[in-house]
């Protein structure tokens, strides 16, 4: 089954997935630690489960390779059967279906976190989801499901492990959350749903850790935030040790009935995790029957985004200027020997003073590495909190920069060249984010009208890469008063752009280059700018009137600054 | 001679004055307390000496009345001579002249300083001037001198007595000052200019006190700041007692020397003062000859005007709008029982804040009388400094105001209904000062249109009326956003308003009335206005946002607040 047939099935009706492997197999008997072992060694055990979900309706069978990766595999001796576990999954599972049914390899996590977090590196853990989507691929699975993960950045090796195996096989990415909506990293479904937009995974969804009553909230959660199709997979309910037996509280009724809940708001995909078998896939089937999925409505919403926080970018975006290394030799000389500290604590600052993102320029890059790009993102995901504005010309660096960052970042910039522009919307194709684009060329071009055709320009090379326009804010360019520059040339470019529907950004303090007194220029031409209709500003937040009248613009437009709280508090 | 014939010989040459009486008559051996005395005891003495002065070439007499007022005559226990002294003395001089020259009746101080400076009142000033000047005129001068004036105020005074009698007798006005440009009651020299160029006075002139050389820089202050031909007369040097001669140290010669030089600063009309005698007429006349003026450069800046400090209105005015007892139970009790102790330290904060001005609302004015209006503008003439705005509605209060005011206040404000405007236009052509013009007739008009439309028919009241549009403000009005009333109304009407060349001011904080966070707002509104060309605002000068905003938004067009020492430091 092809990609785009896949999709359209998901269209047409609620799909059916199977229930849990682990759990089902303990009742069945199985004792060993590691149910992947049972494919080379007592394959039938294997089989009759699955025959038994194809008998409760399942539309989707599971490969039993949970844990067959590289890195687990390792822990347990196993390592040099990685291929033939997997493999010889892949032909059991197609062996217990009927015709119409599919057959997705199941993919989860290393047990091990990737930096910083843990002491992996990004490439190690690609490497470890490549070969076994590999195999799993190779072995005819017809899509791929990774789930229960709760690490966003291992997902993201994950994700671009497989696509980098096969740009046309359906790819469904599921994590699990604790019930107040956050992965045990401290990601939130939101933040989940909002990088999952942007990447090229075909179906989004939650399971494992919560019973169906527990995950309702949360799943509401994705199905607002989320543009792609829907997978749920709940445990039964907590287990609990009865005598020597583990037992589910959730029955295949109560299961039932909650599945059908979840389609309700909007659920493509539904199944079973830890605790449900057989009967409860049955009965879920049964109850729920042959339905078209629900329509949702989506938040229209642009979000940027750290493993933590998550941050509107309307009405307006304040990015923090002051991690900035241009021009200061010290700054620089500390990003060379690897110490952050500085960049971190400015990081912090920022955030107090009410910034939403912070721009991270390390100033000149021939003297770095992508040692450094990695080191900074790293170290920043660690101790700061805001999402970021990575404000770095060398492409391989800014690559390496979107390879590490775990959330949904704004590029900063390309210009509307299409040598410049087109390798970095290849980026945030890849690896997600928003993007700025100068209204330039090589070099800015004196009047509003030369920088709006640019714009245009732009605009058409955009739509022909499939990006949406919604993910991108264009800079009018905003060019030091003291030189003579003339300022309404960027407020007017701000309005034409505004009027072409266009979201628009502009690096605040270059206006007041070498003015002596520049916060009250800035927060003056601040205001003319919101009020023809500016959408963001790369801005220094210490300065209290810049960010008073801020506010005072906004309101003015009868818009004020959303804070996070009052999105994530919104009811069901 | 009619005034027009007057003003047209003015334009056509410098005109002659005569030299000292007092001096003179002593040194030609009277030793009497009041020259004046010699009108009636020893005319010929006043005849002779007069005769002198025609023969050295004056164009105007002055009679022998400097001290003839009622005041100074009771000192002396004269007063019932009043009329008989000034009536002579018009005599005497006719009978001294030759056919083409000008008897001009002098007159001075009453010795005693007005409110709040001494004890006397206003009015009472006025009507001894008035006594005088109606005997000067009946007698048949051809005009009128008040001169070696030093408080603006009895100078008010005697001017509207004048004025009073006769709106066609020529009329000069001169003030004596230090040498460093400053009366002794701390008016400065600019703010006389100032002051004068709204009154309806023909000349205005600086006599006294300084000889030539000292006087030069304090008469190009003149020369630049005012816009009516010019009168100097200097003493001739510092008395100085030779045995028992008062002996004055600059000799004709070089009192003639430098007459010349205050010609070709733009002089009309130049004479001597104490210690001058018929000899440096002469020699003066002599050595200027017949000549046509110089045309001067007069600023064309708009100033308002305390009686001791002068403020540029350009290129913004801010004005303090916290004297407003509107609503505030407290402050309007205190005032009724004329206790105006908070507002005057209200008007202090305001000035370290960077008002240029201060408004002035004394609340409900129904239980006020006019005690109060006078006693808040003598209390803030005394113990505060900036200029006033005048935000007074009722007509006859307001007048009160405007003519117990010493300086170039603001008239806050008129409405575009003639029946409302005309009594105020009135107002500033009788007494001086600048006025806002509200852009409504009963009702506040909806669109931007409608309110030009009504500004358009104020201009053609106000040309009609003489009033130069660089002394009004219209005021756009500003409504308060939290009632939904839109601001943009606002700013479209400044900008078609600047368009036709018109100056605006608004009232800033209502925008933001009932408003939680009030300063962000203004300050963002008021970055929009002074980009579409605002002229002033009343505003709190405690909301820093707002003043930092206020100084970008006018860095960004170019202009800055000017300070007024750098026009008072400004070289010759
Ligand atoms: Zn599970
Ligand atoms: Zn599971
Ligand atoms: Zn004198």
């Amino acid at each position: 089954m092809r990609r785009d047939e896949f999709l359209k099935l998901l269209e047409k009706r609620v799909l059916f997935l199977d229930g849990a492997y682990g759990t089902e197999l303990f009742k069945r008997g199985f004792r060993g630690k590691l149910v992947e072992v049972l494919n080379l060694e007592n394959p039938e055990m294997v089989r009759e489960l699955q025959c038994d979900y194809t008998g409760a309706g399942a539309d989707i069978l599971l490969t039993n390779t949970f844990s067959a990766n590289r890195m687990k595999l390792t822990q347990y001796g196993l390592a040099e059967f990685i291929e033939q576990i997997n493999a010889k999954a892949v032909e059991i599972a197609k062996s217990a279906c009927k015709t119409d049914q599919l057959v997705f390899g199941d993919m989860s996590s290393t047990g091990t976190f990737v930096k910083p977090l843990g002491e992996i590196d990004f490439d190690e853990v690609y490497t470890i989801f490549k070969e076994q989507a590999q195999i799993l691929i190779d072995s005819g699975v017809n899509g791929i499901i990774i789930e229960t993960m709760s690490d966003l950045k291992e997902l993201k090796a994950a994700v671009l492990a497989v696509r980098d195996v096969s740009r046309d096989i359906p790819l469904i990415v599921s994590m699990t959350f604790e019930e107040d909506g956050k992965s045990v990293t401290g990601t939130s479904v939101e933040i989940f749903a909002t990088v999952m937009n942007d990447l090229d995974v075909d179906v989004v969804g939650i399971n494992c850790t919560l019973e169906p009553k527990q995950m309702l909230s949360v799943f509401s959660k994705l199905a607002k935030y989320s543009k792609k199709p829907l997978c749920v997979e709940p445990n039964a309910g907590k287990p609990m040790l009865v005598g020597n037996r583990l037992v589910y509280r959730t029955s295949p009724e109560e299961f039932a009935i909650y599945m059908r809940d979840f389609v309700e708001l909007g659920a493509n995909i539904v199944g079973g995790c830890c605790g449900t078998g057989p009967e409860h896939i049955k009965l879920m089937r049964n109850y729920i029957g042959e339905r078209t999925p629900v329509q949702r409505a989506v938040t229209k919403e642009q979000f940027i985004a750290s493993r933590t926080v998550l941050k509107p970018t309307e009405p307006f975006l304040i990015i923090g200027e002051r991690i900035n290394a241009t021009g200061k030799k010290k700054l620089q000389e500390e990003i060379r020997q690897m110490n952050f500290s500085h960049l971190v604590k400015l990081a912090q600052e920022q955030e107090q003073e009410g910034c939403a993102a912070i721009d991270v320029n390390l100033g000149l890059e021939k003297v770095l590495s992508e040692e450094h790009f990695r080191g900074v993102i790293n170290e920043l995901d660690r101790y700061a909190s805001l999402p970021l504005s990575i404000d770095v010309q060398t492409l391989n660096f800014l690559e390496i920069c979107f390879r590490e960052y775990v959330g949904r970042a704004v590029l900063n910039s390309a210009t509307c060249d299409e040598k410049h522009l087109l390798p970095r919307i290849e980026l945030i194709k890849r690896y997600g984010g928003m993007l700025i684009v100068l209204c330039m060329e090589k070099d800015i071009p004196e009047h509003s009208e030369e920088r709006v055709k640019l714009a245009k320009k732009a605009v058409e090379i955009l739509k022909a890469e499939g990006i949406e326009l919604e993910r991108v804010f264009f800079d009018p360019l905003v060019l030091p008063i003291g030189a003579k520059k003339d300022h309404r040339v960027t407020v007017e470019t701000v309005r034409k752009l505004k009027e072409l529907g266009l979201k628009t950004s502009i690096g605040l303090s270059n206006l007041s280059f070498g003015l002596p007194e520049r916060e009250s220029v800035n927060a003056a031409f601040l205001s003319l700018c919101v009020d023809a209709g500016l959408s963001a500003a790369i801005l220094n937040s210490k300065e209290q009137t810049t960010m008073n009248v801020l506010r005072g613009a906004l309101t003015l437009k009868g818009e004020q600054l959303v804070q996070i709280d009052q999105i994530e508090e919104e009811p069901l």
